[in-house]
C-alpha cells in the first residue's frame, strides 16, 4: 500500500530540529515505511490512496509512555476518593477478577482512545501480556510492553522469558524490562532484575516516587529513595527510567542525568490522585530526560495527550510561580520524540524517509487552532481530540474523520467492555 | 420550528438535584422554549425535526462565566512569558489596535469555539460591546456582557447607559455592571459605579484578586483588599462577583458568602499565566457560589469547558493534597446551573418546561465516554470537545456533527481573522 499525503503543512520533529518547525509539501509511505518528505511533487504518480491535506498539519504521532491500558474498566468508577480507599477497596479487588479476556478487550477500548489522540504507541504495564499484545496485533497498533513482576506469580524468570519472546514477535510488539514498583517487591527480586539487567544490557523501567508516603516507605525500609536504592543494586548501568517522578531530591535528579535515565511524567493522574507536581522544570534545567504519560483510565481519567501537554507545562508554571518556564514547544518534543527514544522505538520518533510510517493529520480548520499564529503552540496550549482528523499506525490508517479501521466494530468493543465493568462492579 | 430528540438519556441538572441524575426519555424544544422534558411520548408527532438520539446524553449547555472572547487573535502569540511582558509587550500594544469590526469577527471566531464545546453562553468583557452584541445575535448566540469601565474613555455614564440600552435590545442580549478591576480604576469612579449598583439595584462585577501583587498593590493604596475595599465603597450590596478570586484571605471569603457573591474561576489562566491555584475547597466548604469561566485566549488559550472542569476538581485535590475533595459533581453543576445564575440567566439553567432551549447532545458512543460506569465522572474526567455532538441555543441548532450554522462560513471567519491577526502582529 502506497499512501501520497499532499497539500500539506509537515511538522517532521527531526532529531537536531527542537523548534518543531513546519515546511509546506507532502509525504508518502509504502508499506509500513515513510518513503519521502519535502516539496511538492509533480506529476506524483502509483499511488493506492492520495489524500489533499487541505493544508492540515502531518506530524509523527504522539508516544504514550506510561499507561495501563486494561484499565478502562475502571474510570468513573472510583473518583473522588482517598488514594487508598481508591486502590485498595476499590482498584485491587476488581483487578483480581480481571481475565486474559477482560484484557484483551478492555485494551481494545483504551488502543481506540489514543488513535482518537493521535497518541501512535504505548508503552503498557499491565498484567495478562499476551492479550495486550493480541489486542495490538489485532488493532494494528504498536505497543512497548513493559515488565510488570512484582513478587507475585511474576519472578525474574517470567521477565526473563517475556523479554525475549516478545522481543522477537510480532513487528507491533517490543518488550521493555521492568517491575511495578519499589513497595511491592522484594529485595531479592530487585536483585535478580537487576542481574537480568546486565544480562540482556538492556534497561529497567519502573514506577518511582509517585507518593510521599512511597519514598518515606522506602527510606524506612532501605536507608535511601529508591532512585538510590535502584542505582546501588546495580540496576540502571543499561539506562531505563522511572514513572511519575514525582518526589525526587536534588541527588536522584543528578542520578537521572548522570545514567541518562527518562523521567517520565504523568500529570493528568498524579493532580487526580493528589500525588503532587514533579519538578519538571528542575529536571530541564539539569539536562534530564523527560518523556510524557497518561496512566490508566482509574486514575486520569482520559487516555489524551493533549491534556497532560497542557498539565506538564502548566503544572510548572504554578510550581515555579513564573509562566515563562517549561516551553511549550519542549513540551511538545517530549510527547512525540522522547517518548519514542524512551520506549526504545528509535524508528518512530520524528517524520525522515526510513521511519516507521506511525503519524497523525491534526485538523486545523477548527476554531481552536485559529488564527495559525503559532501551530505548534496551538497543539499545546488549546489542541484537543477533536483536533485529531488521521492517525496511522505502521503505515495502515487506523482512524479518520471519527471512524476506526481496527477490525472489529466500536459497538461490539463499547458492548463487552460494559459487560465486563458490569461483572466486575 | 418544533424538534423532538427521543431515545435519549437527559441530565436536566434541576434546581434542588445535585446528583446530577439521569433520566431515560424525550425533549422537545418548540421555538426558544423546551416544551416537554420526561418519559418516551407515544404518537408524538407535529415536529418539524425528529432526532434520534442513540442513547446519548442531552444537558444543558455549559456557561462561560468569564471570558475575553475578542481575545482569539492572541491564541499562541504570547505563551511562556513572564506576565508582565505578556500583559504590558504583547498584549496590551496590540489590543489598542483593534477595530470594531475587529472585534465583530474575533468574537465569532471564539463563539465558534464555544459551540464546540458545549458552551451555550458567555459573560464577555470586553470593549466594542455594540460588536460583541451583533456578532452574539448574527450568529443566534446567548450572551451577557459584563460592564469594563476602567477611568479610560469608558466612565459611569458609559455602564449606566449600556446598562439600559443592552438590557433592551435582543432576547440574546443582557447586561451586567461590571468594571475592569480595581487596579486600573480611580476611587472616584468606583464609587460612581457603586452609586449606579443602588440607582438599578443590580450586581456588580469585576476582576478580583487575581494575582498576588493585585492584592498587595491594593493593600498599599487602599490599606485593604481588594474585596474588603469594594465591600467599604457599598457596591457588594445587590449580589455580583469577583473573576479568579486566587488569593483570597478569610475574611474576603466570609464576605463573599454573607453577600452571596459568585466566586468565577479560571484555573487553565491561572494556571498558565502561573497566577495560582485558587482556594475553590476552602470556599465550597463556607457554601461560597462558585462558577468556572475560560478566560480569554490569550492567557488559556483555548475555550473548553472540559479543560476548565478537569482543572477545578484537579488543582483543588493538588492544593489540598487530598484526592477526595471537591468532587466532581459539584464541579459540573457549577459549570452548567452555577453558571447560569451567576451571569443572570435564570431561564437557561435546566432542562425543564418553559425553561430557555439552550442545550447540548453529548456523544456517549465514544472510545473516552466507556464504558458508562458514571455518565457525569465522565464528563468531568474524561469528556472533551470531541464528545459535542450538538448545541442548541434559543431553540436554534448551531452546531451539529462538527457543521456550524451561524450565518457565515467558517472559512470565511477563519481567513478575517487571520489577517487581523497578521494586521495587529
Amino acid at each position: 500500500m502506497k499512501i501520497r499525503f499532499f497539500n500539506a503543512r509537515i511538522m517532521p520533529l527531526s532529531t537536531n530540529d527542537n523548534s518543531c518547525s513546519i515546511i509546506e509539501g507532502e509525504l508518502h509511505t509504502n508499506g509500513s515505511k515513510i518513503c519521502y518528505v519535502g516539496e511538492n511533487v509533480k506529476d506524483a504518480e502509483g499511488f493506492d490512496r492520495e489524500i489533499d491535506c487541505k493544508g492540515n498539519l502531518i506530524m509523527p504521532g504522539f508516544k504514550n509512555a506510561h499507561t495501563h491500558s486494561a484499565m478502562t474498566f475502571l474510570r468513573s468508577y472510583a473518583d473522588d476518593l482517598p488514594l487508598q480507599e481508591w486502590l485498595f477497596n476499590r482498584v485491587f479487588p476488581r483487578e483480581d477478577k480481571l481475565t486474559p479476556d477482560d484484557v484483551y478487550i478492555l485494551t481494545k477500548l483504551a488502543i481506540m482512545e489514543y488513535l482518537t489522540s493521535g497518541i501512535t504507541s504505548c508503552f503498557d504495564m499491565y498484567f495478562f501480556r499476551d492479550s495486550i499484545a493480541s489486542a495490538a496485533i489485532d488493532t494494528g497498533y504498536r505497543m512497548v510492553l513493559c515488565g510488570a513482576v512484582n513478587g507475585g506469580a511474576e519472578n525474574a524468570k517470567t521477565l526473563s522469558d517475556e523479554y525475549q519472546k516478545f522481543n522477537n514477535y510480532n513487528e507491533l510488539i517490543s518488550y521493555q524490562l521492568g517491575f511495578h514498583a519499589e513497595y511491592t517487591t522484594s529485595l531479592d527480586l530487585m536483585k535478580e532484575i537487576a542481574r537480568l539487567s546486565h544480562e540482556f544490557k538492556a534497561p529497567v523501567f519502573t514506577h518511582n516516587s509517585e507518593t510521599e508516603k512511597e519514598v518515606a516507605e522506602c527510606k524506612e525500609r532501605h536507608g535511601k529513595t529508591p532512585t538510590a536504592l535502584f542505582e546501588d543494586l546495580g540496576m540502571l548501568e543499561y539506562g531505563g527510567g522511572g514513572f511519575h517522578c514525582v518526589h525526587f531530591n536534588e541527588s536522584d535528579m543528578n542520578t537521572f542525568k548522570s545514567k541518562g535515565l527518562w523521567a517520565v511524567t504523568n500529570p493528568g493522574s498524579n493532580t487526580k490522585l493528589a500525588s503532587g507536581i514533579a519538578p519538571i522544570w528542575q529536571m530541564q534545567k539539569k539536562g534530564i530526560n523527560i518523556a510524557i504519560g497518561t496512566d490508566g483510565s482509574a486514575s486520569n481519567n482520559c487516555l489524551d495527550m493533549f491534556r497532560e501537554m497542557f498539565l506538564v507545562t502548566g503544572l510548572q508554571k504554578i510550581r515555579e510561580k513564573d509562566a515563562a518556564v517549561c516551553d511549550g514547544l519542549d513540551v511538545l518534543t517530549m510527547a512525540v520524540k522522547n517518548g519514542a527514544l524512551a520506549m526504545g522505538l528509535v524508528d518512530s520518533d520524528c517524520l525522515a524517509e526510513g521511519k516507521n510510517a506511525d503519524l497523525v493529520m491534526i485538523d486545523l480548520n477548527r476554531p481552536n487552532m485559529q488564527p495559525l499564529n503559532n501551530i505548534a503552540k496551538n497543539l499545546v496550549y488549546s489542541g484537543s481530540k477533536s483536533n485529531v482528523k488521521m492517525t496511522m499506525v505502521n503505515g495502515k490508517i487506523l482512524y479518520e474523520n471519527g471512524e476506526f479501521f481496527i477490525g472489529e466494530s466500536p459497538e461490539n468493543i463499547y458492548r463487552k467492555c460494559n459487560e465486563t465493568a458490569d461483572r466486575l462492579r
